[in-house]
């Protein structure tokens, strides 16, 4: 259920509501908006009766919600959320260029990385501390270690730190380290660790799973945002199909849908949504044309050498190139 | 197999290579580059004796071809295809636009569309005749009755007609009053029509499949090439998925990907490649950003009485504003 | 439109009813059941007035139909539909095994699998004629030699001969030849050959499009009922998914899925849906175990010099023993 | 790396190999088989120097593996593995039947069900106290107090209990209680998870992911038995694709698939397979007929009651009428 407060409701009647919505056992949300804040209600096993809210003081409306999500949806929220990661925004009108190396291999590689996006102009630096391979013998990432290396990235560059946490014990260690927690396509329906995000103070980079239909994924987020937590950016980054050409089909038709339903803001990963080298640098444009809130990329000083995914990484020139025309492809559509 | 000729190559020294080919029971495609002519052998069973055309006046070398595709490939012709559509160009770096109603329903609606086209600046014209439709009791289009009103659109106009044909019989009908050949999803492994519109003096436009593979799509064209006819354009116009939120799912990296190994123009078709009316202006920026070379929209005077797909056609108003974006956008990346 | 006779309607009321329709420029589809006959009226733009049929002589009720399927329909027919081919039954509990080469090679080639498919039992003998390669290049049949050689294995082996038709005038030559037609996948929505198709006499073996729906699939069926020919068996032979272990992903669920919707026949190909020998048998017992009608697989002599599919053809032996143990499945289930 | 014992080879000489593997800081993971033991090395970053092995006691050969699984192979271990849960087998030819409810929901529910399934002879009971859900609004299941009630249907009816854990610490609970581990598709490639139930004495039911290749699908199981756990059964379930009148498509070709490069046995969900009730028994039949070493279902005393799954889930009747098909099946592929 959703409770819609009057324009002018004061604080005081936002804590009403909340109160009333906790003594029956429910959990509230309160969103505020623009005009007037509006106030989930999660945990109720079946129908809430109406009637116990419309006539307390400041209740406009109380309405009932049947679309599975509610907290990532438009009619919970209309205006868009930005997601604010340590002082810098994503989403309501900016593009975020979120870029890095696949996975932290050492200092040096780090910083030469980090150099070349801080001169870009962009404010996020993602590298992967803890990587999921799909084979147990591959090469796993650096763990803490890979961490204290984004941490020193963050300090020395002024670069907004995203990385991905597997679950639950290394959301503690992200917490620690980074500014941004990512969950990735395979965890997508982990629901303990959307859980854990839930309750964390980081934002979330919620990556759409392999084979998820927009529902799914915006059912995921709300596992996060039940829990308490509502600063999530969602990242198309392409589905499985039996097209060959490419690693995964990059469904950018899912950025005005997501737009259409949920208030979230949403980014597109051209370098996992692809997965070879020349087509990052078009699809990022497209990402960014399809009027995406940003767009993910990785970056290395020489690709051919990355102890993972190299054939999808861009070199410094490639990358300064595409940012140009990303900026550029954003002034015609803003 | 493929022989390519010496810079210099006299006319007289490509035709004896091409008597050559044919003596031997082959057939020959001359197909001449800005600095030199390659002739494409098909029609081998198996493998060609290369030294049957290594000797001959004029070859530099003849190379045996191993990719299922030839004629359709970069090996054979390294500089873009650029197709001659009744005098207006697409390929070669241009932009190209394609914009009319799903279905021709009477002159009124198609004068009126045909109207805001040609002010918007495009310069080719789509309206089916004959339709193909998922049931026998649909809506099939006006026939022949359509195609004349679309000669009139071109008369009166200005503006090259783009209409698609679904057999043998409705080919020598397009051939009578339309400038491009279309071919559709359904239709791109109908062999039987490929290898008509082989044989037709009228480029053709190819949409590849709902299910196609990029080797299959190839494979299709080079089947309408091998019947001596290589004015093709190619149209990504999105493949089946398990996604929902889109009638199909645009597959932009088909654009970079068919680009790297075909020297055909390629267009993305944003109307059926998404089926949805709000997603049509931001995927046809995308379709330009990936670096097509145009886009295929649908528009109507009013999308909600269309006799076909009006939940994928543009206003006037927003086709109008559309055009404007994806030049700018086409600026950007030129 | 549906018009549902009284159990006693005499044959007189029936073409009452008929000519009533037909006068009001729609078709009829009289379909006689064990109890009673049903009517389709198909041809209807709109709704039709239910009082024109409701108070005619015989007439039980008149039932608008919403799904865009009606001839293929159970709500027109409940009892399952018996197709005869040459007097061989297909459907209504029997196990039908059409086997043979894919391609018809030579007069030699094909007189041996036929005595190999003779001695297991079969009824039906298939083998390609016409054949759509996805490459022009590859061996595309040996055309009308091809189908005199099938019309031979008619005579000497008393096998019913199915084959593919492409196109037309390929419907002609194999309505002279054969005793059913086959349209293959790439040909599922190519109206133009479904209409001719509904214009023969030979019963039709209709195989699923690689990413066609249910309801497109039982659409094309429509297509060719709606022109009179009713006698069709629907085959399933694998979808295209991201699976790569096995050329199509076989679904074999379609099964229980049209048994529910259509009184057609239904059966599953075991060759083309798995692409890999050692698959065949077990899916084609897969198939039985379902409940399909019947199975269709690849016998060559040697297969691994067939000019075309050897990778998902049986040798004889194979073939022998899959045959004793399909049929030992249909009679745990019958 | 594979090492292949002598036939003859004695203890001390495997535990010398073993010993000699672990001294350069790998993994050994000796695999007895019928007639010789081959031993698994992992944990090599890159390539391991064969001549280290082929010279020490009692080796046969040393092999490099290329395959990115090597535990899960054939190569390994050609006899196929037998999964011994608290006494009751999987695989090597018997028949295995896994029936229960989708949730536990009571007592008197679990005990129901538990009652037909020993009933029908078979020998395993599933049942979810922790239940994954697509939404977090949805029923979870009982958590502990599920599996206390699960411990009770293995007491009181000497059913072998599988239940599905969701993260490390539901591991630790699901070990107190049952005598299987199930994965389900959501996590198969949450590694932590996987890792975990490696360290567990518990046998692992691992369901195929919803879009996994078969190589993902077997290195999921690789994780698992790289931290030494052998004792692995995998589940197919269906895959995501665009069919829409079953909720996956089963992809039976999968068991022979595993079968050709596995030595783990793989059985079939036929309810979440097809998430269809009437589709239900059509497909535990045919999972049979492909070979498969057992199936999985639903059952439920009224499946439209059921708190989760019950447009899946057989009613007693229908259940008993299928085990007796799957068992004729069975008998005749033996």
């Amino acid at each position: 259920m959703l409770i819609v407060m009057n324009v002018g409701a004061t604080q005081r009647e936002i804590d009403g509501v909340v109160c009333a919505i906790e003594s029956l056992g429910f959990r509230a949300h309160p969103m505020p908006g623009a005009s007037r804040t509006a106030i989930g209600v999660t945990g109720n096993q079946g129908a809430v009766d109406i009637g116990h809210f419309e006539n307390l003081p400041g209740v406009a409306e109380a309405v009932r919600v049947t679309k599975p999500y509610k907290l990532t949806s438009r009619d919970l929220r209309p205006e868009p959320t930005i997601v604010d990661v340590g002082g810098a925004k994503i989403g309501g009108g900016s593009l975020t260029i979120i870029a890095g190396p696949c996975a932290i291999e050492s200092r040096e590689q780090a910083f030469s990385v980090a150099e070349a996006v801080q001169r870009s102009g962009a404010q996020f630096f993602r590298g992967g501390a803890f990587k999921p391979r799909t084979s147990p013998y591959a090469f796993a990432g650096l763990g803490e270690e890979g961490l204290k290396i984004l941490a020193e990235v963050r300090e020395k560059f002024g670069l907004r730190v995203v990385t991905e946490a597997l679950d639950e014990s290394t959301v503690d260690l992200v917490e620690k380290y980074a500014d941004m927690i990512q969950i990735g396509s395979r965890n997508m329906q982990n629901f303990t660790l959307l859980r854990r995000a839930g309750r964390s103070r980081l934002p979330v980079l919620l990556k759409r799973g392999m084979a998820a239909t927009l529902e799914e994924w915006l059912l995921a987020a709300e596992y996060v945002m039940s829990e308490g937590n509502y600063q999530i950016v969602l990242c198309e980054r392409g589905v499985r199909t039996f097209a060959q050409h490419s690693r995964n089909t990059l469904d950018l038709a899912a950025v005005p849908a997501v737009r259409r339903i949920s208030h979230l803001p949403v980014i597109v990963d051209a370098a996992h949504g692809t997965g070879r080298n020349y087509m990052v640098t078009p699809l990022a444009r497209a990402g960014v044309a399809v009027a995406a809130d940003g767009i993910m990329v990785e970056v290395h000083p020489r690709p051919d050498e990355a102890l993972s995914d190299g054939a999808q990484t861009l070199t410094f020139d490639e990358y300064e190139q595409m940012v140009k025309q990303v900026r550029a492809i954003h002034e015609v559509i803003a």
